[in-house]
């Protein structure tokens, strides 16, 4: 059983503004939380589930407090899915503002106002793939703990750190003091399979329409594209920003494996 | 104005059944129309749009018997999409059953049984960046008609051709009369990275949860994986199809180019 207060905080962290206030978020369906309960269990708050998982999945004693057996309509009233897979959990965010600059790898991804849910949480699963540790965001980029980014990155949301940060200002300061190289995807950029790509990197990828914003084009040190090999006159102007992500990454893994 | 009859005809066409009965389909969006109307003018059957469009468009003289001009209540009716953008266009289908093995080119994308709507736009938008002309789909891959992967195609539907066929049955056939290497993408294949590609080639990419099936997998010549550069011991234990086909793409493209 949960309570009709607790039904309304589940709801709630469908919102942004409750996602942030109460510093949590929730994630559906088997998989992402039995990925939950093996990587992050400290993290857990809540687990809820119906009648369908009563036999088929085993919580440790150390959450037992946590778990509630739900009844089928409560749980249709708590997911966000269009099909309710009969088990969610609330876990507590880890922190997006504070990560410290030093803890970066030789590798950054940087998303400047990347609005699609579906297209982040593609990228944070890749990023995962290709053992990239740290995305750090514009502040206007879509929120990581948006129900759709966590469905869509499928479970790498656990292991990708995201940052999020006035983007100009960060990006100042991290030039100054690091020897960081800037890459960034542009649409006249070099040819990336000429380029000779250099570490430690920061790649960033610009917003689905307009791309790399104008002020923050000016901190690039190379700019780089993805050749276009189409014959026709007529021909897909762009890639979509999460399939363009993973090409460049992609090449990255390439020259330094 | 439109008629009773064409809004009925216009929505029907948002199920299989009937874009294959009327072998007809739904653009929607300025952008779509537009490049509907530059490079495939012979295939449009009509187009509606609002009040919206009244001053922005200008149609062709010769089309002009095909446009109507709609009110905003109808064209919310005859809308797939929640935000209706005000224009749309039904388009005649080109033929996916019948294409000639022998028009095809060097490259030839196989896909089995994909399913997901916004994968497979998004899979011929970077076939048409990359300049494959030509998909081959088996039967139970989903339409590439239906709305969804009409819009996140973006245009390239009008470009890019595809085969809808019993796929073990055409790459028996296909491999008994042509010298193609066939490559399939698989969790256990060979470092794409370390494998010389050769062409002419078909790539078969596989379902999203259950990769290629067994009896395709025993015709591949050449089995390839992308290599996962994570170290953590829990990771990421595929990519989503559309960014796996987008690297795999990348990789023929820089080693042929």
């Amino acid at each position: 059983m949960i309570s009709r207060q607790q039904i309304k905080y589940i709801t709630s962290l469908q919102q942004k503004k409750y996602r942030n206030e109460h510093k949590a978020y929730v994630i559906e369906g088997e998989k992402m939380v039995e990925e939950a309960l093996h990587q992050i269990p400290e993290r857990i708050e809540l687990i809820c589930y119906t009648s369908k998982y009563i036999d088929s999945i085993k919580f440790p004693a150390s959450i037992a407090s946590k778990v509630s057996h739900v009844s089928d309509k409560d749980f249709a009233n708590i997911s966000s899915l269009k099909n309710p897979q009969g088990i969610l959990a609330v876990i507590h965010q880890p922190d997006t503002n504070n990560i410290d600059d030093n803890s970066f790898s030789e590798f950054i991804l940087v998303l400047d106002s990347v609005r699609d849910p579906g297209n982040l949480g593609t990228i944070i699963r890749l990023c995962d793939w290709f053992g990239i540790h740290h995305i750090v965001c514009s502040d206007d980029t879509v929120d990581c703990f948006n129900p759709k980014v966590v469905q869509a990155s499928m479970g790498a949301i656990f292991r990708v750190e995201l940052k999020y940060i006035d983007l100009n200002d960060w990006l100042l300061k991290f030039k100054k003091n690091k020897n960081y190289v800037i890459y960034g995807a542009t649409m006249d950029g070099a040819n990336l399979y000429s380029t000779e790509l250099r570490k430690p990197a920061i790649l960033i990828m610009g917003n689905e329409s307009n791309g790399i914003s104008k002020e923050i084009q000016e901190l690039l040190d190379q700019r780089i594209s993805i050749p276009n090999q189409s014959e026709f006159p007529e021909k897909s102007e762009s890639l979509n920003v999460s399939i363009a992500t993973a090409i460049v990454c992609a090449e990255f893994s390439r020259q330094f494996n």
